[in-house]
């Protein structure tokens, strides 16, 4: 079963190779970049502004192929792929939840983005917090990573 | 631009037709059903266990056309699409936050569920609330959509 989709825009960002590039929105720092919406899309765009966050759903056009099995950026040893983040995946979707600044026209103006220049855009959602928060979250692996990098090593003893 | 994905696995859920299913994970009520993940991914499973919530990006298959505005389940008139999560999208593609029961092989079990029975699964993503979760939000329409059912209206007035 073959899947077929067209990009409805385009991410104008100031990432042009993966090295460098925010492994997450979370972790962008507030870099700025563009939404081009292509024109024929652009009346889709009413009422968005009203929205402060928003999904972007992306091609990850620069990711090819993909492994079971990754070591994540945030932890030293392999995981399952569908544990991860990771942007080499059976079908490279990305999954990027960014602050909306503005809307001209067909250009959304978004905050903390973490695609690189030229990645397609497939789909745009409203962030919305009743239906995309949970609570009582355990995140297996990141949490224990998380706790053994914020403990200290022994480097600063005698 | 023709993008082309192929599904990684299915849903199995109780719901087989669209008038009934529930309009988000958040209103399905504890609905249970399965992912079976196409045995050639099963290693990708490996370590999603310690997760509790799990994106299921799917491909809304009977999500047929799409209109630029549309009338949202939560709002009486019409919204700009992709100011809504409305199904029928240039890209139906289901943004699907679940809670991880349990997986045993290659099937997940999964509640509340929102998809029909049968729905390809294009990708799937551990949830982090450190990565997924944001303050400070504004939903525009939907916040006032709310407010408005919230309100009193005079049925109850003599």
């Amino acid at each position: 079963m073959i899947i077929e989709y067209s990009p409805i825009g385009i991410v104008h960002s100031p990432f042009t190779e993966q090295k460098g590039t925010p492994i997450q929105p979370s972790k962008a720092k507030g870099a700025r970049g563009t939404v081009e919406v292509f024109p024929e899309y652009a009346e889709a765009l009413t009422d968005l502004d009203g929205f402060s966050h928003i999904y972007l759903l992306c091609h990850l056009h620069r990711s090819e192929g993909f492994k079971l099995k990754v070591v994540p950026y945030l932890d030293t040893v392999p995981r399952g792929l569908f544990a991860t983040r990771a942007p080499r995946r059976p079908n490279p979707i990305g999954l990027s939840l960014v602050d909306l600044i503005e809307i001209e026209r067909n250009v959304l103006t978004v905050k903390n983005i973490d695609m690189l220049d030229g990645t397609p855009v497939l789909d745009i959602k409203p962030y919305v917090d009743q239906f995309d928060e949970r609570r009582e979250v355990r995140t297996g692996w990141l949490a224990r990573a998380r706790a053994q990098r914020d403990r200290a090593d022994d480097r600063f003893s005698s």
